[in-house]
């Protein structure tokens, strides 16, 4: 059996009882029912998915993946192709956002090249380059079947690597000059909605270049006809390697009890993926973040899932999930903290 | 001139320049212009607000202030008015939501008994009652003009004596049985909305109770006629020991360069009285989370103030503002930390 295969059938339903625990300590707590909000739903869905009452998330990673994308020749982005690995050094080197945010909320950082076209090899960077690129979807395929197996094969490696190191929380999180465009590809051939609905300006692109961008996921879409009963073919299609590699770490980090904070657009478009193929595998998502672009609204909806924060950002890296990471490990905190009116003798409240 | 008046004329408008070296910094950092949202709009003011380019909120302090409400009497409520010291003994104890979100975020909790009925006298519990408990608004003052003063010196006291141990980023927090109904008449007061559009269920009391609540607050205006251009009017007829404290730590962070993350409702309440009183301090609040109340959206509309988070919670005791601490801290570090495009030998985008 295929290591895809094999990961999704360890893929278990959350566990009834651990949320049952963990959603009756939350009403003895000393707060009025319920009064956490999304805070309470967290805790018990950590519960479920870590199989026990008092979850922990205290070992946290983000996965950030880096990938080039054929598509870029059309003139999809603001920024030249050479900033991929640019920034890819620039994570290597600390530098970044995700850096800065990761170090905040206590999460170490996994730099993956999944495929970059130019050279971005450093002793921190995890190099799985699938190809130097992807094809350009809007003529034919970004990539071959077989790429495609082969960068979920990856992402499920790289997770199960780290699981050594201590692994309670997973983040994702994307760097590739263009992913925004295979991201709005992914999404519309999931969601059915039409590419000017779903596509944004990305970096920050102006009219002109959106229109050409809108052109180049319709077009990909007629040239390749993704099929959405089967996401390794869209993956294939329209997607990308750090996409692929995205999807991969979504399904083993489910297969191993493991929550996954996804972040924005990119993330989101890894997790039709891997939801595509492992349906179960969505109990296991928290979104950290509502994108500033269209199709992150559309994306969500998709897989019924609700951001925890929405403060603007459109920056990828992981830079959303990482800060709600923070939210997360809150809500596991006030559940294994807090006093219940039995230990502190406070009153409950009257019989309504 | 007294303590109250000396301190408004301390507070100076933010400081121009180095908001805007903060934004010129911000454009310059390795990430799309204007890509971390919320987060560059966050250092910008925490820039202009410590009047330095660099902010930094290493420092933090939550003001948990408690009170006792007359207006109990009536039947607001459906927790008995015991639980206010019973909370204020947790809160010393280190067994409430509060405790452990500020623990969670680096912020210390200072606890204030500002005029709970019961005793709750405890080491690291600082006494300022101003009486035991307020007078029952529906039927006359809340409290005496003097007593409005006195409250909101305190408050101001209380900010000042931290000062000394290091405050950057001050959060307000409460705790009162029935504190939802003076705040809402506080927001129907300054807003001219009706008691029944702001008035909510607060720790989740039923339609029957609902009713009482409404009634209450509609009989407190009447009663009382407080008059919104005179926030001390205001707080003396329909407010409270902890509301009025409270108003007094925001007008003093204020005087002091020193940011304040407002809470929910009960935080909100307070600063209409604080901004009531001094309408520059305004510019150095920001709106923590956004309660399930309804009368809280309609009084941060008032300030012209956006929440940064919206997590569905209702418990008060400044824990939602103790969540948004976290987003400001990653709001200082990323302005900080983050390196430069010329610092990272990455590329900036084509002119479009």
């Amino acid at each position: 059996m295929s290591l895809i295969c094999s990961t999704i059938q360890h893929i278990a339903p959350l566990d009834a009882a651990a949320m049952q625990a963990a959603r009756e300590r939350q009403n003895t707590l000393t707060k009025p029912l319920g009064s956490l909000g999304r805070l309470e739903d967290l805790s018990v869905q950590l519960a479920g998915i870590q199989r026990r009452a008092r979850p922990d998330v205290s070992s946290k990673a983000i996965f950030v993946m880096a990938g080039d994308h054929g598509c870029v020749a059309e003139g999809v982005s603001a920024y030249p192709q050479e900033v991929t690995p640019q920034m890819v050094f620039n994570f290597a080197r600390g530098g970044a956002a995700i850096n800065v945010l990761a170090c905040h909320v206590g999460a170490r950082v996994i730099v993956v090249d999944m495929g970059v076209a130019g050279d971005c090899a450093a002793e921190s960077v995890i190099t799985r380059k699938i190809a130097r690129g992807t094809q350009n979807m809007a003529v034919g395929p970004a990539m071959s079947a077989d790429e495609a197996r082969r960068c979920i094969e990856a992402g499920i490696e790289i997770l199960e690597g780290e699981l050594a190191r201590g692994l309670d929380l997973a983040g994702t999180g994307d760097m590739g000059i263009g992913n925004t465009t295979p991201s709005a590809a992914i999404i519309a051939a999931f969601t059915g909605q039409s590419p000017a609905a779903v596509t944004g300006r990305g970096t920050g692109i102006d009219d002109a270049r959106l229109a050409i961008k809108v052109g180049v996921i319709e077009r990909a879409l007629a040239a390749n006809k993704p099929d959405p009963t089967d996401a390794l073919d869209v993956l294939a299609k329209v997607g990308g390697f750090e996409i692929g590699g995205l999807a991969g770490v979504i399904i083993a980090a489910a297969a191993h009890h493991v929550p996954v904070v996804i972040d924005g657009v990119i993330s989101s478009a890894a997790a039709l993926i891997a939801t595509g193929l492992a349906p179960q595998s969505r109990d296991y998502l928290i979104a950290g973040h509502l994108s500033v672009e269209p199709g992150h609204r559309a994306a969500l909806g998709h897989m019924k899932l609700e951001p925890v924060l929405d403060l603007g950002m459109r920056l990828g890296e992981g830079t959303g999930g990482a800060l709600a990471m923070n939210v997360v490990d809150a809500a596991a905190k006030t559940l294994n903290g807090m006093a219940t009116f039995t230990d502190a003798g406070v009153s409950e409240a009257l019989e309504e």
